[in-house]
C-alpha cells in the first residue's frame, strides 16, 4: 500500500503550527496535520464550575465542533439539531481531560481557560490535532496571564500532544489521513506528555480485533510521532 | 469624531476576498471587512424543500453562524445552549433573501445551494460581509455546476452586496466597525443589486428615532459603498 | 386593480380599539385592523432583566404568538414544536424595540413592562396592529402605575404605530390585507413615533428589487397612515 | 359560605355561548363559563394518526393552552418554556377523550377533527369550559363536513359536557369559580354524555380524604349541573 | 368469562413485597402484582421546591417510569426522546399526590422524600402497584429518619394504597392485568387511604360511557381489595 | 492496601449471571459483579438503520443507563434532563460496538438487535458488567431467532467480555469497586473476544500520567480477569 505523496509508514504529515490567529483570543492557535485544519482558541474566564467553588483551584476545559462544509458532504449544525452528537461529547471531553494532566489546576486560581477547537478543513485525525494545537493556545493564554499578573508561578507541568496510528491493509500507519482512517481495520489514539507518560490510550477494533503484537506495533509508531510533535511545538512557542 | 485609520465618513474599510479557502465545499470564500472576516462555504445538494418538489425548480437558502471566540468577550455555542437565537435566524433569513433576489431559481433545476456564513473574527457588519462573501461562493458554486454539466444556462441575474450604514455622534457613517456599531444612535442596512435596485432596507434607531432628511443621507453613502463593492466583487471574480 | 371594498391605495382598514378586554392585565387591548385581530396584555413585574439589575432603570419587552387557527390553515402551534420560529423572534424583537424607542426607561424605575400580543385572527399586517395596539396597552399599563403610585412622572414621551405598505400587480398600497400581501411584489413596514420620526423601516423585495423612487412612494403611503393612527390612538385612550 | 353574586351551592354560574367567533375555522365558539373564557376552534384535517392509516376510520383530538396573562399573574409562554406542563398535557389528553365517546369514529371516514381550547381569560373550571364548548365547536364543524358532502350520516352519536364540583368549607358546591377552588377540600370532575352515561369522573382530595357519602353528594350536583348545560348546548346549536 | 389462574372476579393477583431491595436508598421496595413488577426507591433530599423555601415544611413526590423492555414490545427511552409523555406526567403527579395526602408535611421539616417508581415488568396496573409500594418504600423512609433522629414525630398518618377495576365484556373485575386491561369498556383507579376515604377517583369510559350502577358496582370491588392491600402493606413492614 | 473481603489485587469479584430475568425480552440476564447489578435486556427488531436499508445485513446496538437511585446519592433521570449526558452516550456506543465485534451482522438479516443495559446498582464497573451480562442477552436472543426459524446458521463468531483495571495507590488491581475507582491514579477498560484478541482498549490517567511499564501490568492482569469471565459466559449459558 502505498500513502499519499509517497509518506512513509511511520511519518507525520506536514505540521503547521500559526499563532495569533485571530485577534480577540487569550491563545488562538491554527494546527494543520495536512489537510485537517483546526482553529484552537483559548478564552480565560473568572469563574469554575460549582464543584469547584472556593476551593482556590482552577479547571481547563473544551469543546469542540466541526463548520458543516469541513467535510466532503455537509454535515448538520448541531446547533440545528438541537443537541450535540456522541462523538462530539466524547472528543471534547477528551481534549478536555489531556490538557487537564499537564496542568497544575490549584496553581491557576479560581479561573477557567476554555479551548474552543473548530475545524476548519477535516482530512482524518482532527481530536489528535485539537489536542496538540489546543496545548500551544493554552500555553499562550497562560502566558498571557502571567504577563497581567493574574498568575504569579507556572501552572503547566509539560506538554502534551496526541497522534493516530492504525492498521490499515494489515499494515501498521501513523497519523492516518482520512481515506486511510476510513478503511482502517484497527484505529489507536495516543494521548502522551513530554516525559513519554501516557494520559489516555484509545483503541477500537474497526473490523477485526488486534492481537498483543500488533498493540505494541502500534504504541511504537505512536511515541515516534509524539516525539516529533512535541519538538515541533517547543519551536512554534519559541517562534 | 475620528475614525479608525483616519477612515472618512464616507469610506469602506479595507474589503479582501479571498476564494477556494477551504478544498471540499463548491465555493469557498473568505471575506475580510477590515477585521471583520467571514467564511462563505457553498454546497450544492440534490434535493428542495418540501414545498419545491416536483416544481423543477430550486432553492438557494443560507446558515449564519459565529465561532464562540469570533467576538471581544466568548459567546456561548448555539448548539450547547440547544437552540439559535433570535438575532441567527434573523440574519441567516437576510442571507437568504438577498441571495435567491438575484438568482433565477427555475434555471437551477430541483437543486438546492446552501451558503454557510461562519464568522472567524467579528469587528462588527458581519451580516453584510457575509451576504457581500456569500455571493461571490454563490457565483463560484454556479460555475462549478456549469463546468460539471450540471445546468445549462446561467441562473445568476446580476450581483448582490450588502453594507452598513449609521448615525454616531450625530455623523454620518459607512460601514460602521463595532466600536462605532455599540455607540450608533441609527444602524441601517443596506442590500442592493448591481442594477442599483433594492433587495433590502433595515434601519433601527438604537437611541433617537431618526427624520426623512437622515434617511435620506444614510442612503446616499450607502449606495456609494455598495458600488465599489460590486467592483471589487467582480474582480475577485476575474482573477 | 380594485380592493376589497373599493378601499383607496392610500387608505387604511377599520381600526378598531376596545380596551379592558381582559380583566387580570394592567393593560388590555383587542385591536382590529380589519379583519386582523390581537389582543395586546400588559403585565407589569417587579424585575428587570439581568443587565439591568442595580441600573435603577426599567425595562419593556414583547412576546408575540398566533393562536393556531388565527389563520386560514391551521399552524401547528410552537409549544407543541418546542421552539419558537424565526419568524416569530423577529416580530417580537421588533414589537419591544418599537415600544422602548417611546418610553424613558430610568423613569420606569427597576421594573419590567412586558405585552404580550396573541393573534386571535389573521389577515395580513398582524405585526404592524400588534404595535400599534400595544401602545396602547402599554399607556394603560402606566397610567394604572401612576394611579396606584408606582411611578412619579410620565415615562412615555410620545407615541408609536405603525403600518405596512407594499407594491401589488405594479401598484402602491398602503394597509395590505392577506390576499394583497401574498401576492406583494414589495413589502415595507414603517415604525414611526407621533412627532413623525422613524424607529424601524423595513423593506422586503419579494419579487422584483425596488428602485429609490418606489421606495419614496412607499414611504409618502406610510407616512400619511401613520398619522391617522395617532390620531385613532388618541382617541381611544380619552375614551 | 356566600358564594360570588349570591349563588346558590347548585347553581351554575352564566353560561355564554358565541358560534363563529373566529372566520377561518370550520367551528369556532367562545364558550364563557362567567369570568371564565374559552375559544374553542375545530379544524378539519385530511389526515389521520399512524395508527389509523388505512382504517377507514377518523379520529378527534383537542389541544389546550392559555393565553399567558389569562390569569391572575403572568404565565410564562410553553413554546418559550420548549415544552408543555403536565397539566396541559393532562387536560388536552381528557378534553379529547371526552369528545372521542360520543363520536362514532368510523362515521367520520379517514379525517382527523381538532379543537384548539385556548383560556382568554382564567377564572376556574377552564378544563370543564373547553369541553363543553369544543362539543358545540365539534357539532359546527361536522355541519359544515355534511353540508359540503364530505360525509353521508351524523357521526355525532349524542352531546357531551362537563362540570366541576368540590367541597369548599365542608359545603357541596358546583361549578367551581378560582376563589373556590384554590380553597376547595375536594376537587371532581364530571364528563357526561347526554344520555347521563359517565365519560370521565375524576376526584382528587387537595386537603383531605373524602367520605363515600360526599362523593355521593357531589355526584348528584354534578348531575344537576350537566343536565342544564346539555339544554343551554342545545339552545345554541338551534340558535 | 374465565380470568387467568382462575381467578375471581373479586380477587386481587398475587402481592409480593420485597423490602430492602437496592442498599444505597432510604426505602427500597419490590412490589410485585402478579407479572407487574416495580421497583420503588425512596430518597431523602435536604431541599424543598422553591415555593417551601422557609415554611418549615417538608415535600413528597414521585418520579415514574418503565424500562424499556417491561412490556411486550420494547418502548423508546423518554431520554432519548428528550421528553416526558403525557402519560408519564399524569401517573407521577398521580403517585406523588396520593402519598401526601397522608403525610403530615409540616411535621417532615424541611426535607424532600422523593420516591421513583421505576417499571421492572409490566402486567397491567403499574400505577396502582406504585402507588401501593411506594407507600412501603416511604414508611421505611421516615422510619429511617427517625432512627437517624432527623424528626421527632411520626409525620405518616395513615396507609395509602390503589387499586383497579373494569368492566370487561360486561363483567365487574377488580386488579386488571394487561390482556383484561386492553379489552376494558371502563376502566377505573381508586386511590384511598386506611381509614376508608378516598384520595383518587378516577374513571374513564374507553368504549361505552358508563351507568350510575356500574359506578356503584366498581366502586364496591375497589373497596374490598384495598382493604386486603392495607392488610398486606402492614404485614410486610412487620416483617 | 486492603481490598474489600480481603480480595486478591489480580481477583474479580462474585460474578454471578441469572437468565431470563423478565418475561417479554428475547434475552433478559442480570448480571452481578460483586454489588454492581446491570439487568440487560435483548429486543429483536425486523428494520435496520438507514445506511443498512437493502443491504442484507443487519446491526446490533445498545442503550445504557441508571435508575436514578442505582447510586449513593441520587441522579437525576436523563429523560428529566430532555438529553443524554456524554458519559452514557460514550459507554452506549462502547456497549454496541463490542458487541458487533463478534456478530457475523450479514448472517443476522436485516434485523436489529437492541440490548437495553440499566443499572439497577452501581458500586463500580457499570460498563464492563454491561457488556459481559450484554453478550448473555444476545446470545440467548440468537438462540431464540434459531429456535423461531428467522435466522439459519449461527451469527455469533465468539464470545465478547470486558474488565477494568486501575493503580490505586501505586497498585495494579483488576475489577475496581466503586471506593477504589474514585480513588484510583489510571482507570483502563479492556474489552477481549474469546480469541484474546482485543476490541476495545481505553486508559485514562486520572491523576498522573502512566509509563509503559505500568500500562504492560494493567493489560496482563486484565487478560487474566477475562480469561475467567469468559468460563462463567460459557457455564450460564450452559445452564
Amino acid at each position: 500500500m502505498e500513502r499519499r505523496n509517497g509518506r512513509r509508514a511511520d511519518a507525520l504529515r506536514d505540521i503547521k503550527i500559526t499563532r495569533n490567529f485571530v485577534k480577540h483570543a487569550e491563545g488562538s492557535v491554527l494546527i494543520e496535520f495536512g489537510d485537517t485544519k483546526v482553529l484552537c482558541n483559548a478564552t480565560v474566564e473568572d469563574r469554575v464550575p460549582p464543584f469547584l467553588k472556593g476551593s482556590g483551584s482552577g479547571w481547563v476545559t473544551a469543546e469542540y465542533s466541526m463548520l458543516p462544509r469541513a467535510t466532503h458532504t455537509r454535515n448538520q449544525r448541531e446547533s440545528a439539531k438541537g443537541k450535540l452528537t456522541g462523538r462530539t461529547h466524547e472528543i471534547q471531553r477528551l481534549i478536555g481531560r489531556s490538557l487537564r494532566a499537564v496542568v497544575d489546576l490549584p496553581a491557576l486560581g479560581e479561573k477557567t481557560i476554555l479551548i474552543d477547537c473548530d475545524v476548519i478543513q477535516a482530512d482524518g485525525g482532527t481530536r489528535t490535532a485539537s489536542i496538540t494545537g489546543a496545548y500551544v493556545a493554552l500555553a499562550d493564554a497562560i502566558k498571557l496571564m502571567q504577563e497581567r499578573g493574574q498568575i504569579a508561578g507556572n501552572p503547566l507541568r509539560e506538554a502534551v500532544a496526541a497522534v493516530s496510528v492504525g492498521i490499515v491493509e494489515g499494515q501498521t500507519l501513523l497519523d492516518l489521513d482520512y481515506p486511510e482512517d476510513s478503511g482502517a481495520e484497527v484505529d489507536m489514539n495516543f494521548v502522551m506528555t513530554s516525559s513519554l507518560r501516557f494520559v489516555e490510550v484509545q483503541g477500537t477494533a474497526e473490523a477485526e480485533p488486534f492481537t498483543l503484537e500488533q498493540m505494541d506495533a502500534m504504541r511504537a509508531h505512536a511515541m515516534g510521532g509524539l516525539k516529533q510533535l512535541f519538538d515541533i511545538q517547543q519551536e512554534a512557542l519559541r517562534g
